[in-house]
């Protein structure tokens, strides 16, 4: 039982194969256990248009033992979803869980690496098919 | 001049902030030139709710000489607005450029090396501020 879980949360979408990318980032990162350190348990969650919400994935990760919960906003900016409605379904999440600790991490698009490898990707593009 | 140019394909957002990770993107593009090979010219372009266009974009791009415009959409996923609304315009564009070569990659959220990136950072968050 992983006593750290990661809250992946994303915008949500009506179309299914948006939320490929979550799933695929999700399953790295239950990959990334060592014995020293155990994988964390992982959970996706949404705003709106997909399923489960955040406040249902945090209160699984505590059904499951989770005493610390680290949501990452997988969002480029932090627009309004980031900056207005995160920090309320954070605090939300706080109230109703008082024992557990809930961080919240900037947005994956604020941090260098993110950025660096989008804009390697965006020069292979340049490159790519060129024939 | 540049005669090949990039467009930052993104959602937009009411929050000016929003775009600043586009903005640091664009910036690093820009500072990819070598002798060898030549930065390419670097655009921002919105689907809605900021400016400009990418229509207007890809038409500023033609105007400073560029013979071939490669558009990134710098989504995590591909749902409807990758899938449906972006083809859409690339059509409009091709249709208003004729002598332009106009790609269109795969959204940034699907490349490997963009995952692993947010992957990595989504490990740091766990480790840092333990204290």
């Amino acid at each position: 039982m992983s006593s750290h879980g990661i809250v992946l949360f994303g915008h949500g979408a009506r179309d299914p194969r948006w939320a490929e990318p979550f799933e695929r980032l999700a399953a790295r990162l239950r990959g990334a256990g060592s014995a020293a350190s155990p994988a964390p348990l992982v959970s996706l969650a949404f705003l709106e248009l997909m399923t489960p919400s955040l406040g249902d994935a945090v209160a699984a990760q505590v059904a499951a033992g989770c005493a610390r919960i680290t949501v990452v906003p997988v969002f480029f900016g932090q627009g309004g979803h980031v900056r207005r409605d995160l920090p309320q379904l954070v605090d939300a999440c706080r109230a109703a869980h008082p024992g557990v600790e809930i961080r919240c991490a900037t947005a994956v698009g604020e941090d260098d690496g993110v950025l660096d490898a989008i804009a390697r990707y965006c020069l292979d593009q340049l490159g790519s098919d060129d024939a």
